[in-house]
């Protein structure tokens, strides 16, 4: 189409994000460095602060269908998900809404009613906030939670032999949005399930703390960038590689793409937004691990181990394909699943 | 002109604020309550987690002029602001940044270290963050540090008779903005002081610190919305009034306001953004409080005291005046200082 790509484009968020640190000046002895998933700073006897901050933004990050309590909700959801994939309780949630001049006062009672929900279904409070007059729907988010430094799960631990697990099925989000986008179809049930993938995600808090209480966990992040994507942060921050050999695609997603003629396995790998935890756990701890999830009503799904190599492999019955890092930037990237 | 203001105009950031605290549950034994200028938490043995979040937007916050290091700056200083009101000293910041596709890539530089200068400025280091694509610049910070419990300064605990002092003189932001948007004259120098206002605001942390050790303080709140706001938020919190006979007006705005045959008083009341610490302070501890402050390089100017009486009056040789309670909320407001 002859699209020139701007340099926003060009870079991605993440190279954005990238050219920003450059200028950052380091803390001197950070708990845990620049790139993981939240910030921390020492709060002396060993306990640490816990920060995250997460910004939404209506046309990039809100599909069309979602409605602004869900958007609240979401943008709240999401920074807890990065607390409990390291293991960390959250107590406090700030959020910065910027509203559009256009915005009625229903709408604006929506925001408020989601911003607490989402805070309240994790056990935390909005304990306080701004908002501003915005172009477009915003809604920056800031949780907030103490943690014992033994007990944080970095992105950097991971170690070859590891287990790979993760806390749920994937590719039910990119089908969601199929569904909101593209208009395919699908059966009421289906459709149903699929769609609340995109529009109620889940923090995985309670298999979180449940894992890094086993101390079982090596290296931890959330999957909102996708599976691919988290893989390759964990390689990249531990030196490994992966071989995945035990794909956890949602029977919703293999539904749907059979029904579309999607490749489910894409579906899986290089969606994003569906916020399960991507776990390396010590193979001699395993059981425990499977355990304590159980017992706070979730489940912990092996997928596959760390390797020595750096390489990260998806191996099925047929083929063994190399995993790309790919993954999710918003929900307006062109190259999803097809 | 018959414009027909839109809900956000008529309801203002305020009251969009007061509407989203309606629906939120409150934290039972939260520290410190919903309004004041920062949330905490507690984090036991005394001490308090103490958190600010607030929103720059690119059409209501940034004036033409400022370019975006500074915009980046002042989007953490403005946040290190209400710590030092506080008695708060930060130690990190949170960033998330939406960018507009058409940014340059220095453009996307000039605001990582704009954001690094304003928290190295005050010692604090920018600990981690998140970038969107937005429609317009948004930068969202967020401020946090530990103090302990009895050294934090509410809003709520002025007291009759207690003495009211600023740490600076006001007007000169008003001014700098009516040179910046309406092209009103100026000589050099006074061009350079005013417009340095509005661009390169400094938050009074030090002053803020010293302060609070001192425990002569019983209120204190940030300027950032006026002096006539500040007082009346103090007033709302601690329950009383205030007469102010001492009005600090800057000598660089009371110059140019002669120039232009504008009111220096409501100049000084009303503008905003200046950043200077409002505070009360029991008069047997004024002096401790006027040499620390002192000594750490600021000054601390006696502008009125407290009353019982819940009125807040501005007491001139020639004349006694109400106090509106009017503030400033973002620099394209209208009726300033005319």
């Amino acid at each position: 189409m002859g699209h020139v790509l701007t340099l926003a484009e060009e870079l991605g968020e993440r190279g954005i994000i990238e050219i920003i640190l450059k200028h950052l000046d380091h803390m001197p002895d950070v708990p845990i460095s620049f790139g993981d998933d939240v910030s921390a700073i020492a709060l002396g006897d060993g306990k640490l602060g816990v920060l995250k901050t997460d910004m939404l933004v209506g046309k990039t990050d809100i599909p069309p269908g979602m409605n602004d309590w869900q958007a609240a909700r979401k943008a709240v959801v999401m920074n807890i998900s990065d607390l409990a994939a390291k293991g960390v309780k959250p107590t406090a949630v700030l959020a910065s809404v910027g509203i559009p001049k256009d915005f009625t006062k229903r709408q604006i009672e929506q925001i408020g009613k989601g911003l607490n929900a989402g805070a309240r279904e994790y056990d935390a409070y909005v304990l306080g906030g701004d908002t501003n007059e915005a172009a477009d729907l915003v809604i920056s988010c800031t949780a907030f939670g103490v943690v014992e430094e033994q007990y944080l799960i970095k992105r950097s631990g991971a170690q070859p032999d590891n287990l790979v697990a993760v806390t749920g099925f994937f590719g039910k989000t990119s089908c969601g949005l199929k569904i909101m986008l593209d208009n395919l179809s699908a059966s009421p049930g289906l459709r149903r399930a699929l769609i609340k993938a995109v529009l109620m995600p889940q923090a995985r808090l309670k298999e979180g703390l449940a894992i890094a209480k086993t101390r079982a966990a090596t290296a931890s992040v959330d999957s909102s960038d996708g599976l691919a994507w988290s893989l390759h942060e964990i390689s990249k921050a531990s030196n490994v590689g992966f071989i995945i050999d035990n794909l956890p695609v949602a029977p919703e997603a293999r539904e749907f793409a059979d029904i579309h003629d999607l490749d489910s396995t894409k579906l899986s790998l290089y969606g994003g937004e569906e916020y399960e935890l991507v776990v390396t756990l010590k193979p001699e701890l395993w059981q425990d691990a499977i355990e304590v999830v159980k017992s706070v009503g979730g489940v912990l799904v092996k997928i596959g181990r760390v390797t020595k190599e750096k390489r990260l492999i998806l191996k099925t019955k047929r083929k063994t394909i190399p995993i790309q890092p790919k993954g999710w930037e918003h929900f307006r990237q062109s190259e999803l699943g097809t």
